[in-house]
C-alpha cells in the first residue's frame, strides 16, 4: 500500500472545521491509500462522502452526485407511495421496467430493475466472471466491479486508455482470450471521455464467446452518444447499466436497471436481490415521463462544463475534455496533495487513480459550487 | 408439485373484476403451488401483491402488511431527504444504525443496516449453511431462507412445531448435527406463537459449533416478548433480524437491520449489498424516536386480533391463537379453496403451508377491511 502520512497541519484543521475524532480517523485511512476499501464500499468509492456531516458550507464535488436532486414529478411520486408506504407495493418496479423499456423502445423483458446500477453491476461480476474467466476493464476506470472480482478470486486486467482517452478495445480482447466480463463504461469514469460506437461494435465482434461486455451507461445522459440500448435490442451478449443517480438527481433514492437479452440479465437475478424501495421506483417512472429533463440537464451541465474548460485553459491547468458531470485536472502537484489542500478550503474533490497519479476527478456542482472550487483551487496554486 | 386446476368461475370472475390476462397468468401459476417461485421471489411468498394493481376495493391482508403505513415523523423525515435526493446520502445509514444501537443498548458495530431483513436472512443463509451445513426451521415456516439454501446447494431440515405451536428446538438440534444455522422466527410466520425465551436459550447451549442461531424478529414488536437482542448483546452465536417492514408500517420503503457480534454480522458484509435508500434510513430514524409508537400499534393490533379470535370462536372457525398481526384459520375448507373464494369476494388472505393443509394465514389489517373479510367468510362457509 502507497501509504503517505496525513498532514497534521491539514489534520488539525479539519478538526477545528467540525470533524469529529473518528470522522477523521477515518478520512485518514481513506486518504492514506483505500485500506478501509471492502468487497462493496461505495461510500469509499465516492470519497468522504460516508464521513459523516461534512463540515457547514463544504464544497461537495466528490461522488459524481447531482445536486439539483430529483425532479418535482419525481417528488410528487415519492410524496404519494410513501403515504402507502405500509404496502410493498411491489407493483412500482415492474411498472419502472415498463416505463423504461418503453421509453428506449425495449420489450419490459430486456429490462431488469435494480435499487441503482451497483448492484447490477456486482452481481453481473459474480455471474459472469470466475477464477478462470476474468474481468478487464479500462484504466483509469470504475473499481467497483474490480472489488468484486477481488472477492471471488477472478483475475483482473486492466487496460489503459488510449491517448485520446477511449477504452482500448483492441488491447482489452488481446489482454485475456478467456475473459468473462468485458466492462466499459461509457462516458468513462473518472476520466468522462467516450469510447466510440465503432470500438464498442469491434469490442462485440471480437470478444471471446461466453463473455458479455459490461456497458455502464451510468453518464450516458449527459452526452448525445448513441446508448449500447440498441445493441441489446439486438440480442448482443451486452448487459447496460442504467442509473438515475447521475443526471435525474436521484442517487440517494436508488433506482437503476439492467438491460439485455432475458437469458442474460436473468443470471443476475439468480444471485438473489431484495424488495426495491417504492420511493426509488416510483421517482424513476415519474422521471423518465419528464421529457425535457434530460435535454435541460443536458445542456446546462455542457455549459458548466465549458465554463470550467475555459478556466483550466485561463490558469493553465491541464484537464481532460470531459463530456460527463465531472473531469479530471492536473494542477501540477500530486493529486493527492491537492485533495488534501482544497479539503482544507472546505472543497472536497474527488480520487485519483494510480494510472494518472498527478490527475484528480472534479465533480460539476451548482454554479455556486464551482465558484468556490475555483477560488479555492487558485489560493492553494498561489501558496 | 401438488397442483390443482384453477376454477374456471373463479377465473371468470377475476378476469371480470379488472385482472389483465397476464396477471391472470400469474396467479394462477403462484395459486397452482409455487411454481413461479425462484430463489428470491419476496413479491409470490407475499402472494398476489406482484399482481399489479389490485381490483378496485381488493381487501389485502394477504402479505402481512400494515395499512397504517409510516408514522408522520417518518414522512416528513423522507420529504426532507427526498429533497436532497441528489446526495448520496450515506450518513443516513450509519446514523440509523446509531439509532437502533441506542434504543437496544447496544454498541453500533453490533448493528448492520439493510434495507429490510429479507436481504441479511439471504446473505445470512449463504454465509452460514453450505452443501456441507444444512438449513434447520420450522414448519410452517417462513420459506425464503429455505429458498436461499436450495440455491446454494445446502441441505433444508424442516421439523414441525410443538402441539403447542413453538419452535420444537430440541427437535430442531436433533435434526443435523451439523447444522449450520437454526432459522427461528419469533413469533412465527405464518402461525404467529411464540418460542419461549428458556426454549431459544436451550438451542444457543445444545446447538453444534459453529453454526448460529438467525432469529427474525420482524414481528417483535407486536409481543410482549423478551428480545433476542440481549443474547446477541452477550456476543452469543446468534444474529437477529429486525425489519420496518411490520409495526413501523414501512414495507414499501426498506429499512431493517442484522444484530449480532461483529464478527458474524461482517460475514453478511461480504457478500455485497448496495447503497441504501435514503428514505428508509432517514424514515427508520425517525420512526424510533417516536416513543408511543410501538406501544401504541401493539395495543391496536391486540385488540383487532382479539375481535377476530372471538368471530372465529362464535362461528366456530378453528384458529390458532397468535400474538402477532396475522392468525391462521381453519374453515373446515382445504385453504387453497378458501383463498380462491375469497378471492372471488375481493378478499384476498394469504397462503397455506403443505404441512397444515386446512390453515390459510390472515394478516389483521384495518377494522373496516376485517369487517369486509368477516362477511365475505361467512358467505363462502354459508354458499
Amino acid at each position: 500500500m502507497n501509504q503517505q502520512p496525513f498532514p497534521t497541519e491539514l489534520a488539525r484543521d479539519l478538526v477545528r472545521r467540525g470533524y469529529s475524532r473518528r470522522s477523521f480517523g477515518r478520512l485518514a485511512s481513506f486518504l492514506a491509500g483505500g485500506a478501509g476499501l471492502t468487497f462493496y464500499n461505495e461510500p469509499a468509492l465516492a470519497q468522504f462522502s460516508d464521513l459523516g456531516a461534512l463540515p457547514e458550507g463544504a464544497v461537495r464535488i466528490n461522488a459524481n452526485e447531482n445536486p439539483a436532486g430529483p425532479c418535482p414529478e419525481a417528488l410528487a411520486a415519492i410524496a404519494r407511495v410513501a403515504g402507502t408506504g405500509g404496502r410493498y407495493q411491489f407493483e412500482e418496479a415492474p411498472r419502472f421496467a415498463r416505463a423504461l423499456a418503453d421509453s428506449e423502445g425495449l420489450r419490459p423483458d430486456y429490462v431488469l430493475p435494480f435499487p441503482g446500477s451497483s448492484d447490477a453491476l456486482h452481481r453481473a461480476i459474480l455471474a459472469f466472471t470466475s477464477p478462470s474467466r476474468s474481468l478487464v476493464l479500462g484504466d483509469p476506470g470504475y473499481e467497483a466491479g474490480e472489488r468484486a472480482a477481488n472477492f471471488i478470486g477472478s483475475a483482473v486486467h486492466k487496460v489503459p486508455l488510449t491517448t485520446d482517452y477511449a477504452h482500448d478495445v483492441q488491447g482489452m480482447v488481446k489482454a485475456d482470450p478467456n475473459a468473462g466480463v468485458f466492462y466499459l463504461c461509457n462516458p468513462n469514469n473518472p476520466s468522462g471521455t467516450v469510447t466510440p460506437r465503432a470500438a464498442i461494435e469491434w469490442l462485440l465482434a471480437n470478444k471471446p464467446a461466453g463473455s458479455i461486455l459490461l456497458l455502464d451507461e451510468a453518464y450516458i445522459h449527459f452526452t448525445e452518444e448513441p446508448s449500447g440500448v440498441s445493441l441489446a435490442a439486438k440480442d448482443q451478449d451486452v448487459i447496460v447499466l442504467r442509473t438515475f443517480s447521475k443526471l435525474y438527481g436521484m442517487a440517494g433514492l436508488r433506482a437503476g436497471a439492467a438491460i439485455g437479452r432475458p437469458d442474460l440479465i436473468g443470471r443476475l437475478r439468480a444471485y438473489g436481490g431484495g424488495i426495491l424501495p417504492a420511493t426509488g421506483m416510483a421517482a424513476a417512472t415519474a422521471s423518465l415521463a419528464c421529457k425535457d429533463l434530460v435535454s435541460n440537464r443536458r445542456a446546462g451541465m455542457k455549459r458548466l462544463r465549458e465554463e470550467q474548460f475555459a478556466f483550466c485553459e485561463k490558469h493553465k491547468i491541464k484537464y481532460i475534455p470531459s463530456v460527463s458531470n465531472k473531469w479530471m485536472i492536473d494542477a501540477g502537484i500530486p493529486a493527492r496533495e491537492l485533495t488534501w489542500k482544497l479539503a482544507a478550503e472546505n472543497v472536497y474533490i474527488g480520487r485519483s487513480w494510480p494510472v494518472w497519479p498527478t490527475y484528480a476527478r472534479v465533480t460539476i456542482g451548482t454554479p455556486g459550487e464551482m465558484a468556490k472550487f475555483q477560488q479555492a483551487l487558485l489560493k492553494v496554486l498561489a501558496a
